[in-house]
């Protein structure tokens, strides 16, 4: 091939090969038995075990180099796998092989009164591309999920893993071999070059059906403005508790330190308490003291500042700021409608929860705050798809289209109309 | 205002300031009780009625333009207004009004070990912008459906049925008052300046969550190439009837007419019938009889010639062609897998039919056909919200994201995931 565009180690030939045949792997997995992905899925974790050596030795080299730039220790964290982490990413793999297969099942029929029989089907979505940072696991993770809903896909890690995303991704491959799939089903974006994310961006000539972006700030920001594909936002959890006059201390407060301090770097946990003015005397200061002494930093407005002298103040900036720290903003409001204003405007329409026993003032807060999740007297660390019963999950859908909230393997799926007739014309 | 931007008659900040607008008019409208958007509707019902003689006479001045600037009758008559097809869009109306409300309806819900209680709740999108051409019956139509949907509009017309679709518009507004609802809940863009369809496409600085375009190939081309938010694609209706060696000839003739020629201008109507080789003795021969003489103009390849010396040589430009009109193309092929690959080449992923008493192979043309609709035995002119039940719809979807087949008030809605708890806490 003589042509330009084909030249051996060019991005852009590169992405556009790798779509075509994620296009092609799709339509042969679109019509794959359940088993033969079930046990694709069982092999690549038998795989992920039998090459544990093979892939810490890779997560060697990432970390050294994460280590030599000076990377945070958070970081280092996510970038790290050892072998309970990868016993944790085959079980993960196994629990997706247990899950119904999604691909055919009937959402809907009825029968109109011409007789016509109609079904909502659903069909893969075709090919998804996965854009993430740095935590080599959602290679498997992503990868198996999108497999399991019948789609190829194409995932691009980010630079820091890309050989512990590799040591995975050869895992990955090898189950689809033992299976007989496509191995073009889950590909693994070899370069390092950051226009291959622009590339994916513009769809690959039609090839990406849609695009899940896992990342902060830049990266959303980049695939907001160049995407040309359809999105499945995955915005920050900016989690807001709202304490109304109507709690119960006793409930609250474990719920409270539960949202915010269960685990801070997820995006279900708590990043804001907005308590109402008229609570009780003594919920503001006990709210306040149960999150000091779990050992949160409180940035707190006048009224927080005024029940403890370890609250430091707020400034603009800590509304609507996703700390994913042990640190947590506290305002005061009047009322649930000021609850709801500061969320609308500073919210991420993510997770958020109203602590109350006033069932009227929940519905209020239940109907008016427009985010994928809302609760009523439980954590915002439930905001998870394996938590909703929906299985393994992508990440948690902020935009309103399509997917919305924890995305599993059924949001992973378009569908089809069926329409069983027995010789039925429409009348003119 | 001092501001450059907002300078009077400028299209960027006219665009901009009703992006504003129907955001706020959307947060209302969210909210607003079910009996007061179907007021809403009856009022606009009743308005279109008592103002015939205002549309007539506006509709009269696009006409006079449309004649004067020579266009073909077929433009005409979708442009044309009379007595009649204003009770038709009252009519429309109405029976919108007597649809289920989709907003807040609980679409599943289970309950976890835990005891928390989780609903998936429809809520609406959002604001929609709808971007259409000559018919200015779909001012009511979308404005409609997207307001009872809970969901403010934006409308941008074609230029050729401004006047016509400013009477409509003035009726909807009407019934918005009437009901106390915001007018901003539909607003049609006033200019006809096609840099409105640009600052629509790039979402109104983020007013805009969905665009629906309807309309032609030059349309649907500047979408693609332009929209920054997300879209409801509404590609052509390129419909295919496949005619099995299984078919029941009784029954198979009367739907492949009915598929063709009982509108022709519609998006489910048959564009090319592909005949199994292996048919039995007579039944290409019969086929093309039928459509020849329901008057309908043959393009056939070298088999369908034969058979019928009306028939007309079809080229390759014949394929995947959307006629619009008494046109068919017809062609051969090697059973139901080449009929598919056929389809998959030159298909638009709209509405395909397949003709046969062979079950297993009407089963393997289900599942291996791409399409929004996929219909056994049954008239492609089915593909059609109203005859699926659904009620009105705004246009058949071709994409697979959120919308696919026809859309409904159900598909102008999203949902949100409503969980209640009674103190429980995530387990570490």
């Amino acid at each position: 091939m003589n042509k330009p565009e084909r030249i051996e180690g060019d991005t852009v030939s590169t992405m556009r090969e790798m779509g075509r045949r994620a296009r092609a792997a799709a339509a042969e997995l679109a019509l794959a038995r359940p088993d033969h992905k079930d046990a694709a899925l069982r092999a690549a974790a038998a795989a992920l075990r039998a090459s544990s050596d093979a892939i810490l030795e890779a997560n060697e080299i990432d970390l050294d180099a994460a280590r030599s730039a000076g990377r945070p220790s958070a970081f280092i964290d996510r970038l790290t796998l050892n072998r309970d982490r990868i016993e944790g990413i085959a079980k993960g793999l196994e629990a997706i092989a247990e899950l119904d297969d999604p691909v055919g099942a009937t959402i809907a029929e009825w029968r109109r009164p011409n007789n016509l029989k109609i079904e909502r089907v659903r069909t893969p979505l075709g090919v998804i591309g996965v854009i993430f940072e740095s935590r080599p696991n959602v290679t498997a993770d992503a990868g198996g999920l999108c497999m399991k809903a019948g789609n190829a896909a194409i995932l691009r890690g980010g630079s820091e893993s890309i050989n512990s995303s590799r040591a995975i991704h050869a895992c990955l491959k090898d189950g689809l071999r033992e299976a007989e799939l496509p191995v073009d089903a889950i590909q693994l974006v070899p370069t390092t070059d950051r226009a291959a994310v622009g590339e994916m961006l513009k769809g690959l000539d039609g090839a990406i059906d849609v695009i899940v972006p896992r990342g902060g700030k830049s990266l959303v920001a980049r695939v907001e403005e160049e995407a040309r594909v359809p999105v499945f936002a995955h915005l920050e959890g900016i989690c807001h508790v709202y304490w109304d006059r109507g709690a119960d201390i006793d409930d609250a407060i474990p719920i409270l330190v539960n949202s915010k301090m269960r685990r801070t770097g997820i995006c279900g946990a708590a990043e804001c308490l907005l308590v109402d003015k008229r609570a009780p005397e003594g919920h503001l200061a006990a709210a306040v003291k149960a999150l000091l002494d779990a050992g949160c930093e409180v940035h707190g407005d006048a009224d927080a500042q005024a029940v403890d002298s370890r609250v430091k103040p707020a400034t603009e900036a800590d509304w609507g700021k996703e700390f994913l720290d042990t640190i947590i903003a506290v305002k005061t409001v009047d009322g649930v409608d000021e609850a709801i204003a500061h969320i609308t405007r500073y919210g991420s329409q993510h997770t958020d929860c109203i602590l109350t026993e006033c069932y009227g003032t929940a519905e209020r807060f239940i109907k008016r705050v427009d985010s994928a999740i809302v609760l009523h007297n439980a954590s915002t660390q439930f905001a998870d798809g394996g938590e909703f019963g929906m299985g393994a999950e992508i990440g948690i859908a902020t935009g309103k289209l399509h997917a919305r909230g924890p995305v599993g393997v059924e949001q992973l799926t378009s569908f089809k109309y069926v329409v069983r007739g027995s010789g039925q014309t429409r009348p003119t």
